[in-house]
C-alpha cells in the first residue's frame, strides 16, 4: 500500500459530493470531532428553531399546541426518521428515550405471545439494553436468555416455540461490528417470534433497510447521528402489519383515540400513533426535528458510502503510522461488519484519549482499554483523518499520555 | 355581601405581597391567562438559559455533559422542587413524564409487595393515571380498583392486608377538588400499604407537606404551575426511607451505581439516583429548571394564600355578576377542598370557553360542559380576575358564544 499523505486527503475532499453537508452544521474551529456517535453536532438551524419555538409558548401559551403544530411533531420527526431506516411514514413515532422504547418494544412483544417465555439478547450489548429486559423479566416473568453473539443462531433454533423475540443492537456501542440484519431477522421469525433492533448506532450512518428485511420492530437513538441534540427524544418504528396486534404497554393519554375525550378506558390511537405516553419533551423534539432536517436531500447509500471511506481511511493511517506503538483494532476491517466507528485496543487507551482531546481531537473512551472514535459523514472531512491521526502518532511519540492517573473527563452517552 | 368593585381588586394588587413576582414572566399584552394550570407562562429567563444551552451544545459538544453539569441536572432541579412540596432534597429527580413516573412509582410498590394483589384508584381521575395502571395491572396481573372519592376509606379498610397501593391525584383536573391528604394517607398506612400521590395540579399552587403526611411516593407534571414549558419533565419523589427497598422498574443505565463501568447487570445508584432511566431530554429539563426557579424566595404559603384569594374572588365575582346565566360553580367553594381553579359548568362552557379565547382571556374547556380557570399566583393580578369576569359577563349578556359548533380549538395537556 502506498503511504497515505495529507493531499491525497485533500483531494478525497474536493472530490467529496457530501462536502457541502458540513455547512449544515456549527462546528467549533480547532477541534476534530470524533464523537459524533455519543453526541452528534449542532446544526446551524436549531438555534433559531428553539428560540422560535420558546416564541411561541410565551406569547401563543397553551394555544401554540396546535398553532405550532407541536401535537404532531411525534408523527412528523417519525416520518422524517423512516427513509433514513428503510421503514414507512406511518411506521416510526418519536418518544421519550431509547430504554423506554426499547422498554414498550420488549414488552409489547411479551404481551402478545402469552404461551412462549423467552426473550433472546447478546452479551457485551450496550448496558441499558440489558438492564431494561431485566425489568421486564421482572415485571412479567419472561426469561431473558443472554449469549454470545457467534451463538445466536443456534440458540434462537434451539429456543425455538419458545422464543418471543431476539433483541439485538445492530451495531456494536464498543466494537462497532454490525449484525446481518437480514439473516439474524430470517431466523428469529422460522421460530415464529419477533425481531426487534436496537438502532442507536445505525440510524444515520449505515444504510438500513427494516422493511425489506421483515424487521417487526425496532429503536434508535435521537442524539448521536441524527444531531437532535443532548439527551433528544427516542424513535420506536413498529411494523404496520403488527400495529394493530401490539398494544403499547404504557398506555397514556396522549396514545389514545381521542386525548381529550377523557375516557377512563385506554383505547388506543390508531397505528403508531398509540405507542406516545405522555406529553412530549417539546423543546428537546424540536431540536431533534432539525438534527433530522440535516440528511434532507441526502441518499443513505451515499452517506454510507462517504462513512465507511472514512472508517477505512483512519484505518489504513493507523496501520501506516501507528505500527509498534501497541494499538489493535478492535473494529471489523471488513466494511460488510463495519459500523461508523472505528475502535482501538491499547493499554493506555483512556489517558491517550485525554491527551487527544488536549489537542482538540475529540473521541471518548469505553471500559474496557478501548479508544472509541466515531465517524459521522455529514460534517466530517478527509483531512481530518488524517489530521487526526497525525495528533494520535505525535501523542504517542512524545508520549504525552500520563499513564499514572485513570481518572477520565470523558462523559457520553452510549 | 358588598359589590365588589375593579377598584377594589386594584387595591388588593397594591398590598400584594407577591405582586413583583409577576415581572419573572414574559407575558403577552392584551391577554388574561387562566390556563397556566394546563401550560405555564414563559418565564423571562427561560429564553436566554436555553440559547446558552445550545451554545454549550455547538462549542463544547460531549464535554458539555460534564462541564456544563448537565449529568447532575436530573438531581439538582428535583432538589430544587422538593422544599415546593415539603419533600428532603435527596427525596425528588426530575424524569420523563407524569405519567412514566406514575409508571415507576406504582410498579415499584408492586415489586416490593409480592404478596399483595389490589391498588385502589379513583374514579374521575385524569385519564392517563387509569391508563396507567391498567398497563401496570396488564404486565403484572394485580388488580386495580377503581371507586367514588366518597367511598375511598371504606373500600381501602375492606381491600385491607391485600392492598398494594393507592394512587390518588390530590387535585382534580376537572373540578378542583382536594383530597385530604394526611387522612388518605394515614388510612392507607394502616393496612400497610403504600401512598402514591399525584401532584400535577398541586405542585407549586398548593401548600404541601408529604414528609409531614408521611407520604411514600409522589409523581407530579413540570409544566403546569412549575412553568417548565410545553411538555417538560416531571418529577418523582420517593421518601428517603424506601429508597433502599424499592427498585426502579424501568431500569436504564443512567440510573446504575457507575453508568460508565458498562456492567451487564443493573445495580441501582444509591437513593433516588436509580430512578433515572436512560438520558434526560436536556433542553426541556433546563427549561424546567428556569420555571422552577421563578419560586425562588417565596414560600408556599404565601403562594397557597394568594391562590385561593384569586380563586375565592373569582366565585365572588361570579356569583355578584353572572347569576340567572346558568353557570354552576362546580368546585368547592371551601377554601380546605379547593385547589388553584374553578371550574364553571354550563351548558355551553365549550362555546363560552371560545368566545373568551377570541377576547384575549385564555381559559380550557374540559368534557363534559366544565369550562375550567386556572390562578396562578406567581402572575395573576386581582385585575386580571376582575377583568376576566367582566369579559364573560359580557359574552352572556351579548350572546357572544355560537351554540351551533361544538368544535373545540383549545388544547391543553391535563
Amino acid at each position: 500500500m502506498n503511504s497515505i499523505s495529507r493531499a491525497d486527503c485533500e483531494r478525497l475532499d474536493a472530490l467529496d459530493p457530501l462536502a457541502h453537508v458540513r455547512d449544515r452544521f456549527a462546528l467549533p474551529p480547532d477541534t476534530i470531532y470524533l464523537d459524533g456517535n455519543s453526541l452528534g453536532a449542532l446544526p446551524c438551524s436549531t438555534p433559531a428553531r428553539i428560540a422560535q419555538a420558546i416564541e411561541h409558548w410565551g406569547n401563543r401559551l397553551i394555544r401554540a399546541w396546535l398553532e405550532a403544530k407541536w401535537l404532531e411533531a411525534p408523527q412528523r420527526v417519525g416520518a422524517m426518521i423512516a427513509p433514513l431506516i428503510g421503514a414507512a411514514d406511518d411506521e416510526v413515532i418519536v418518544i421519550e428515550s431509547t430504554t423506554i422504547a426499547l422498554f414498550k418494544a420488549a414488552a409489547a412483544a411479551v404481551q402478545c405471545t402469552p404461551d412462549r417465555e423467552v426473550i433472546i439478547t447478546e452479551a457485551g450489548n450496550f448496558p441499558t439494553d440489558a438492564h431494561i429486559l431485566q425489568s421486564i423479566s421482572e415485571l412479567t416473568g419472561v426469561h431473558i436468555r443472554t449469549v454470545e453473539a457467534y451463538r445466536l443462531e443456534e440458540e434462537i433454533q434451539s429456543v425455538g416455540e419458545n422464543l418471543i423475540a431476539v433483541v439485538l443492537t445492530h451495531v456494536n456501542y464498543r466494537t462497532g461490528a454490525m449484525h446481518n440484519m437480514a439473516a439474524l431477522t430470517a431466523a428469529t421469525h422460522q421460530t415464529g417470534a419477533l425481531m426487534i433492533w436496537d438502532l442507536a448506532h445505525s440510524a444515520g450512518a449505515v444504510e438500513l433497510d427494516l422493511n425489506g428485511c421483515g424487521v417487526d420492530l425496532a429503536v434508535g437513538c435521537g442524539y448521536k447521528y441524527l444531531n437532535g441534540g443532548p439527551g433528544a427524544p427516542a424513535f420506536l418504528m413498529v411494523a404496520k402489519r403488527l400495529q394493530d396486534q401490539l398494544e403499547n404497554p404504557l398506555g397514556g393519554w396522549l396514545g389514545t383515540a381521542d386525548p381529550f375525550a377523557m375516557a377512563e378506558e385506554w383505547i388506543p390511537a390508531p397505528g403508531i400513533l398509540q405507542f406516545i405516553t405522555g406529553s412530549p419533551a417539546m423543546l428537546s423534539l424540536l431540536a431533534l426535528e432539525e438534527g433530522v432536517s440535516t440528511f434532507a436531500g441526502l441518499e443513505m447509500k451515499e452517506v454510507r458510502a462517504k462513512s465507511l471511506a472514512l472508517s477505512k481511511l483512519f484505518i489504513d493511517l493507523i496501520d501506516q503510522r501507528l505500527e509498534g506503538h501497541g494499538f489493535i483494532v478492535a473494529s471489523p476491517r471488513s466494511d460488510i461488519r463495519r459500523g461508523s466507528q472505528v475502535s482501538l485496543s491499547h493499554l493506555y487507551a483512556a489517558e491517550i484519549i485525554q491527551a487527544l482531546i488536549v489537542r482538540g481531537v475529540i473521541g471518548d473512551y469505553r471500559e474496557p482499554a478501548i479508544a472509541r472514535f466515531g465517524f459521522t459523514p455529514l460534517y466530517l472531512r478527509y483531512v481530518d483523518v488524517w489530521d487526526a491521526v497525525n495528533h494520535l502518532h505525535e501523542v504517542m511519540i512524545n508520549q504525552e499520555f500520563q499513564v499514572n492517573t485513570r481518572e477520565i473527563q470523558t462523559f457520553s452517552s452510549v
